[in-house]
């Protein structure tokens, strides 16, 4: 039985820790803000509340980063400087070149690392057929942790940078052409030529199109630091950041419908014109 | 019956002229190259060689530019320096802000303008549903000439750069998304991570992907200027121009498949490595 380790579950987060229960393995957690949410979701997954990161990183022999881009070194900074030993698995939406950054810092402070990038929605299923990719040396034994979970798992290599570039590229197109589409039907509606767009397109791709771009606007404004991770990640190729940073451009503003998305489409036009 | 002009007849070109002798129209052409190319689709066209520029803007009634965007202005220039006083119709894949300089000069030069987009590929048959689009306040009158041709017209409104706004939002998508996955894989193959994004995408996405990213190279080099022409129209709308430059930057390096396009994926991905 192995002790995980889960700081500030978020709805994926959560839902991740509620896999690793699964092998019956014991999941932490620990959260300083404890928003009723965060409770409910712990409650939930049966993590157990470990009351604060210091307990949670002594008792844990692997701990999980499952946050937004934005806070992934601030997740390994408060684990380092708990003193953790163990393997610290970087499962966040990251450009490679930063995980390795990563990567440098848990492994200079005597913690092994591990490369993670997750597609999909929650786990809560194994039908959701989410994907936890890994890469690492020590990527098999966290696969492991997870066997016959809802959980899926796939270890990409032995090299870290392989399980967050994965993520990157697979991410570049489901959001790049959601970005792509919206900012289309917001010139269109601009140029007053959408219906004329809407009919050469035909009603199948039309109403395809505004359920992805209406149906995205709950997610755009946390999608904006993923779109400059993917940015970073084709210009560390040595390819245009062009589409990526135009797409956290479109998603930025957006960002009002976090709380209450978009019923319609027109919803969405009305607030990019 | 009408005399329509055309200069410089391409693959495009001389399949719009063509449909313009479906009605008895009569249809010229000119070009200072001459190619054998040239000749044979003009032949093939019914169209009726007139030995100059200067003799088909002196005969014609109506004008029709269809050539790459680049070029644009340059035949528009050549049609007012031959004192062209007939109706001027700029069907080019260009920016509407760049249609409404054109129609500027060719007013001022005494002649009429019509906004146009040619959304499809050449017109040969009806079946293969190309559409012209047209707007400004002539535009019926030249969508007429068409009646029952195998080039479908659609007037799109009164207004000067409707058309070429169409045109421009709808190529947005197929081949921005074209250069996305183009790229796409690009950046996959080059962080070793192509084969687990393809089982992730699925043998049928993965499939379709491969065959657009391939057969499009052919034709790469010519979208290099409408991507412009695409970004110049999101920025002229106050959106990012970042997709359409990164697409104008990928197709750019695939320039050298003009006469030799790729057979395979790999072929493609060699040659951005």
């Amino acid at each position: 039985m192995t002790t995980i380790g889960l700081i500030h579950p978020g709805a994926m987060g959560a839902s991740v820790g509620a896999a690793g229960t699964h092998n019956q393995h014991r999941v932490l957690w620990a959260d300083a803000d404890r928003s009723n949410e965060t409770r409910e979701r712990a409650t939930r997954g049966k993590l157990e509340d470990c009351n604060s990161v210091a307990n949670l990183v002594s008792e844990s022999d692997v701990i999980l980063s499952v946050c937004p881009p934005h806070a992934a070194e601030d997740v390994a900074s408060e684990v380092i400087d708990c003193g953790y030993k163990g393997i610290f698995v970087e499962g966040n939406a990251i450009a490679p070149a930063r995980s390795h950054v990563i990567a440098d810092r848990i492994t200079a402070a005597g913690a092994r690392f591990v490369d993670g990038g997750i597609i999909g929605g929650p786990a809560w299923q194994a039908e959701a057929g989410t994907m936890f990719y890994l890469s690492g040396v020590d990527a098999p034994e966290i696969a492991a942790l997870f066997d016959g979970s809802p959980l899926h798992t796939s270890v990409v290599s032995d090299q870290i940078g392989s399980a967050s570039a994965l993520k990157m590229v697979f991410a570049a197109y489901t959001k790049g052409s959601t970005a792509l589409l919206t900012t289309i039907l917001a010139v269109a509606e601009k140029q007053g030529v959408r219906a004329n767009l809407e009919q050469q397109w035909g009603e199948a791709f039309t109403q395809k199109t505004h359920k992805q771009v209406a149906g995205n606007t709950a997610k755009a404004w946390r999608f904006t630091g993923e779109m400059e991770e993917i940015a970073a990640t084709f210009a560390g190729a040595g390819f245009s950041d062009g589409f990526h940073l135009a797409a956290a451009d479109i998603f930025s503003r957006l960002k009002d419908f976090k709380d209450t998305p978009a019923t319609s489409i027109d919803q969405v036009l009305d607030e990019l014109s």
